[in-house]
C-alpha cells in the first residue's frame, strides 16, 4: 500500500471532523494538511478536542499550498465554495473528492433551480463522477473528480437503485420519509439547533423542494432506466445526534412480489459489498446498528393490500453518508482495499 | 358545574399516569379510585413520584367497588381486558371512556385479523361511540361507552378526515409516516425500551400491519364517504419521551389545489376548536410545540410536480393522543366547557 | 381575587417563555405587556410556537408604557440591564420581580468581583428583598423589588438553610456540586449549546468562581447566623432541556445525627410548604420528578464513617428555579393563595 | 505480533459486547468463544444487530471448552459468578482478564461488607492484580489474574492517584460526585432504566455505601502511602448512554498550589501514557471528547478561598472504565504495543 498524502480542505464543520477522523487512522493516508478559514492557526483540539493530541494545524485553504503537499484533496466545503476550489486544486493535478453539492447533479438546470445560484463551474461536471461507490465503482476508479453523494440520497439510493435496476419496483409514485439527526444541520450558531430546541422534538421541513431531491430522482431514473423520476422526499429533524433512517414507499411492479423476493435482489446485487447490510425478512433498519460505522442497513416489507414495497434504510450521516463513503471512494482511486481505514 | 366522581381502572401505565394528572387538576372531577392489580395497596407517589402529596392508593379493580364510588370510568388497560371491566361498569350504570382499542372498531372481523383473537364483547360494539371530539361532538354527549381514538390515529384524522370529507383529497393513495416518543410503547420490563436502546436510534417497525392501521382506515373511510379505504401505515420509535409526528402523502383531487386551498379548509373546519392549531403555508408541525397539552398542530405543503399534499401533524401522545382526549370527552359527557381541566 | 395587571419585560429568553407561561394561565394576573427589543413588533407565536393562540405583541421596552398597563413588572432580563429598568419601573410605582442577578446580593463588592462591573444602582439593594418565599415570606409581602433568588441557590438553599438553621450541619466545609439542564444557559445562538455538542456530552464548567456563589455563600451566612460562609460550587452541564439537580455535602454538627434527625429537621421546617417535598430516609431527588412544576424534592442521606450528610435536591430551573418562584412571590405580593396558578 | 486466542465470558451485556468490538477488530486477538447462557446457540448478530456479519455464536460458558480454544479469558460477569468461572480456567492454565469486582478489593471483610456475601475464592486474591495499567504495568506483565478497575474508580484513581503520590493533595477529606450514563446500569429489563424514565431525569443514587467506594479508597490509600484513606463517593445516574464524569473535591497539601502546580504533576506522571490527557488551566473535562475511546480526560481547578482542588475526569464507562483498559491489559500481558486495538 502505497501511501497518499492527503488534505481536507473545510475541516472545521462536522463532516470534516469524521474526514479528519477517518483519515487519522487511515494506514494509507499521510493527512499533511487540514484547512479552515475560520481557524486557521488554530491547532485541531482547540476545535475539536477529541482530537487534542493530533499534530495537526488549521490553515488557510490556498490551493497552490495544498497542493505543493497533497496528491488528494477531499473537499467538505459549502456549495459553490466547493468548486471554487476543485478548479485550481484539478489544475495543479490533485485528485478532488468533493463532498457539497456542487458536481453531483447533472443538470445545471436543476442545480440553479435547487440551490438558487446558476453553477459555478458547468465544464467541469462533464469530468465528475458520483461517488456511490455501489455502482459507480469502475468510474470512480479512474476519476480525478469525484462528487460524493449526500446523505439522505446514499440512504435511498443503495436499496431503491438495486429495486429499481431489477425492475421489481416502479419508478412511480415514490415517497421518501426521512429522518436525520441533527448533525446533518452542520456546526453553526442557530438557534433552532439549540438542545433545548431540539431535543423533545419531532419536526418536518423542507417537505417540498428539499435540494436532496432532484439527486435522488436522478439517481433512481438512472437505474430505472427512465428519463425521469418524480418522487416526494419529506426530511424531518429528530434529536439524535448521528443517523439517517429513510423509509421508501414504492409500488411493487408484479402484485405478487414478497418481501422475501425484494431480498433477495437485493442480496444478489450487494453479495460482495461490506457496507451493505440486508436484513431479513421481517426486520427493519435501526439507525443505532450503524452508527460510527461505513454501513448501510436495509430492511423490506411487502403490503399485499395496497401492492407497495417499503423499504427501511439507515446510516450515519457522517460516514457512510458523507465522509466514509469519501474514504471508500479514495480506497478504490488509489487501488486500496475498499474497506481500508474504515472497520469493516 | 356540578363535580363528577371518577375513577381511573388501570392507572399504572403511562396513560393512566397521564389521566391522573388531569384529573387531580381538574376543577369538575373528583378522583375517587384509582386501580392496578400490580400496585394495590401501594400509594401513588409510590409509583409515580411526580404526584407524592397526592392522597391517592391503588386498589384492586372490582367492579362494584368503582360503582360505588364513581360514577365515570376511565379504562387505561390493555385491549381485551379493557372490555372485560367495560361490561360489569356499564351495567352498574356508569359512563366508561375506555381508551384501549377495544370499542374502536366498528368490524369484529378486522379486530380478530388485526388484534388475534375475537372481540371479546362485540355486544356492546353498537353502542360505542368514536371519541374524536372534533368530529363526533354530538354522539359523545350522550354516549355511555365511549372508545377513545388511538395515539397515531388521532394524530392522522384530524387533519386528514377534513380533507377528505372537503374532497380536496382523494382517498385512495395515502400514504402516512410517523414518529412516536418511547412512552407510546408502554411503562414495561423491556430491553429494547432502555434508554441506551433507544437513545440515538430511529426505528422503523411494523411497517404493514400495525393495529392502528384499521382504525386509521375506518374513519377515513367514513369522512371521504366511501366504503373503504386502503393505506399505508408506518411507524417509527425515536428518542423523545412524549410526542408524535405524523407526516400524510395523499394525492390532491385537483392539481391546481394549493397548499393554502388545503389551509383554508382545515381552518374553516377548525374554525373553534380550542385543540386544533392550523399553521401558515411554510409552516410544518413540531411536536415540541405541543407536548404536554391536547393540542393538535398542523401543517400542510403542495408538491405541484407530483400532485400530492403533504400534511405535517404533531399531538402529545400521551395527551391528545390518550388521556387528554379522554378528558376532552368526559367535559362533553358532563357538560363541562370543553377546555376544563385542559389549560387550553 | 383582586386580579392584577402584570408586564413581562424581556420575554424572549427561556425564563421569559416560562414567566409568559404561567402568567397567561394565572388567575390573578391579567398579562398586558411583554416586551422584547430583538422581536418588538412581533406576535408571541412567532417566537414562542406554542403560544401561538395567545394575542400577545412583543413591545419597545420602554418604562412609561409598561406603567401605563401593569401593576407588577416581572424583569427578566441580563443583569446590568435588569437594573437599568427597575429604576424607572419602581420610580413609577410598579412592584417590580427581578430574575436577574442585580438585587440579589447584598455586598456591591461581590458584585463587582463576580459579575466584572460596578453594581448598576446600589441605592436601590436596601429596598430589596429576596424573594425565596419558604425563608422570607414576611419580607417578600410588603415588598416593592424583589431579587429572585437564582437556580442553582434555589436547590441549594432550600435544604441547607434549614439544616444549618437548625444547627444540625455545620457551615465550613460545604462543597455542592450540580447539575444543570441547557435551558440554564439561556435561547441564544451559541456552538457549545447546539444539540450535537450536548448530546452525550457531561462537563463540568466555572468549577470556581461561578456567579452563583457568593449568592448561595450569603444566604448560607444568614441561616447559620455566622458572617462567612466559604464553600465550593461546582456546576456541571448535562443533556436535559429543564432540571437542576444539586448534591450539597456538608459536615454534620453532631456525628451521632442520622438521616432520620436531618429529615426530621425539614419536615418541621417546610411542614406547611406547598412546594417542598421532603423524601423519605434512603430516596434521593430526581429532577424528573419536578420538572415543569414549582416544587422542590429533598433526600439526605448521611455517612457515619466521614460524619457527613449528603444532601440531594431537584428542582426545574425554568419554574422553582426562575419563573414559578417569581410567581409564588408575586402571589404573595398580591395577597393571593401562594399555589394560584402554579398548579400545587 | 504472535496472535493471542482469546474468549469472551459472559458477552451479552453492554461490556460484553465492547469487549468483543474492541476484540474482533484487534490485529493481535483471535476471538474464538463467546459464551452466554441466555443466548446460547444464537449468532451474535441476533443479540447485538452492530455485529451482524460478525460468525460469532454464543456457547455455554464451559471452562474445559474454553480453554481448549483459547489462551486468554475476558471475564464479563457478575460479580460472583465471575470468581466461579476464574477458577477453573485459572487451573487450565489461562490468563483470565476479569471485569467484575470479584478480584478487585483486597480485603475480603470489605467485600463481605459492601457485596453482601462472603468472597467466592478468597484463595485467589493474593495472585490478583489490579488491572490499572498507568500503575500496575509491571505487576500486570507477569499476571495470570486480572482485576480490571470499575468503572468510576477508573475515572477517580488516574488523576487523583498521582496527586496524592506527589503529595499535592491531601488523603482526608476527599469528595467524589460522579455522573454515569446508562449503559453502566447493564442491559437487563428494568423500569427504571427505560427510556422514558432516564430521558429528562437527573438523580443521585447510592450515596452512601456505592461498591467502587472501598475499592476507590484502597487505591487511593496505596497512592497517599497511608494505612486508610475515607472519602464519600456520591454517583448519578444522568441521561446518556456512554460517560463518566468525576468531580473530586480534594484539600491542598500547601494553600499556595496552583491549577498549574498541579497540572505540572499530572503531565509529568503521564508524560507517556497513550490514554491520558491532561487539559491545560481553565479547561475541565467532558465525556463527549472521549466516548468511543480509551482516553481518560483530566481538567483541574484550585480555588485559593477553600484551599482545594477541583479535579474534572471523564471517561468512557465502556472502554477505559471496562472493556478497553482490559483490552488494555491484554496488550500488556502479550507483550503488543499497549495501543494495539485501540485506535490511539
Amino acid at each position: 500500500m502505497q501511501t497518499k498524502n492527503v488534505a481536507v480542505v473545510g475541516a472545521s464543520g462536522y463532516i470534516g471532523e469524521e474526514m479528519v477522523r477517518l483519515l487519522m487512522q487511515h494506514p494509507g493516508a499521510n493527512l499533511t494538511a487540514i484547512t479552515s478559514r475560520t481557524y486557521k492557526g488554530q491547532r485541531i483540539g482547540d476545535v475539536f478536542p477529541r482530537y487534542r493530541e493530533a499534530d495537526l494545524t488549521f490553515t488557510e485553504p490556498d490551493a497552490a499550498a495544498i497542493a505543493a503537499v497533497a496528491d488528494v484533496a477531499f473537499l467538505a466545503l459549502p456549495h459553490g465554495l466547493a468548486a471554487t476550489y476543485a478548479i485550481p486544486l484539478l489544475e495543479q493535478g490533485l485528485t478532488v473528492i468533493d463532498v457539497s453539492a456542487d458536481f453531483r447533479l447533472r443538470s445545471t438546470a436543476k442545480y440553479a433551480t435547487y440551490y438558487g445560484a446558476e453553477h459555478p463551474s458547468p465544464e467541469l461536471l462533464a469530468q465528475a463522477v458520483y461517488g456511490a461507490p455501489e455502482r459507480k465503482r469502475a468510474a470512480i476508479r479512474g476519476a480525478k473528480l469525484i462528487a460524493c453523494p449526500g446523505c439522505y440520497p446514499t440512504s435511498v439510493t443503495i436499496p431503491t437503485c438495486a429495486l429499481l435496476r431489477a425492475g421489481v419496483i416502479r419508478p412511480d409514485g415514490i415517497i421518501v420519509s426521512a429522518m436525520s439527526g441533527v448533525s446533518g444541520a452542520g456546526r453553526k450558531e442557530s438557534v433552532p439547533l439549540l438542545f433545548s430546541e431540539c431535543n423533545e422534538s419531532l419536526r418536518a421541513y423542507n417537505a417540498v423542494g428539499h435540494r436532496h431531491t432532484p439527486e435522488i430522482e436522478q439517481e433512481l431514473a438512472e437505474a430505472a432506466g427512465v428519463d425521469e423520476v418524480v418522487m416526494n422526499f419529506i426530511p424531518h429533524l429528530v434529536p439524535v445526534t448521528r443517523g439517517i433512517h429513510s423509509t421508501i414507499v414504492a409500488n411493487l411492479a408484479d402484485a405478487h412480489t414478497s418481501a422475501n423476493d425484494l431480498l433477495a435482489v437485493l442480496r444478489e446485487t450487494y453479495a460482495d459489498e461490506p457496507f451493505v447490510r440486508v436484513l431479513n425478512a421481517g426486520e427493519l433498519a435501526d439507525s443505532k446498528h450503524v452508527t460510527w460505522t461505513n454501513r448501510c442497513e436495509i430492511g423490506v416489507a411487502v403490503d399485499k393490500r395496497t401492492g407497495r414495497a417499503i423499504i427501511s434504510s439507515a446510516i450515519d450521516n457522517l460516514t457512510k453518508g458523507g465522509s466514509g463513503q469519501a474514504v471508500q471512494c479514495f480506497n478504490i482511486v488509489a487501488g486500496f482495499p475498499e474497506t481500508t481505514g474504515l472497520n469493516a
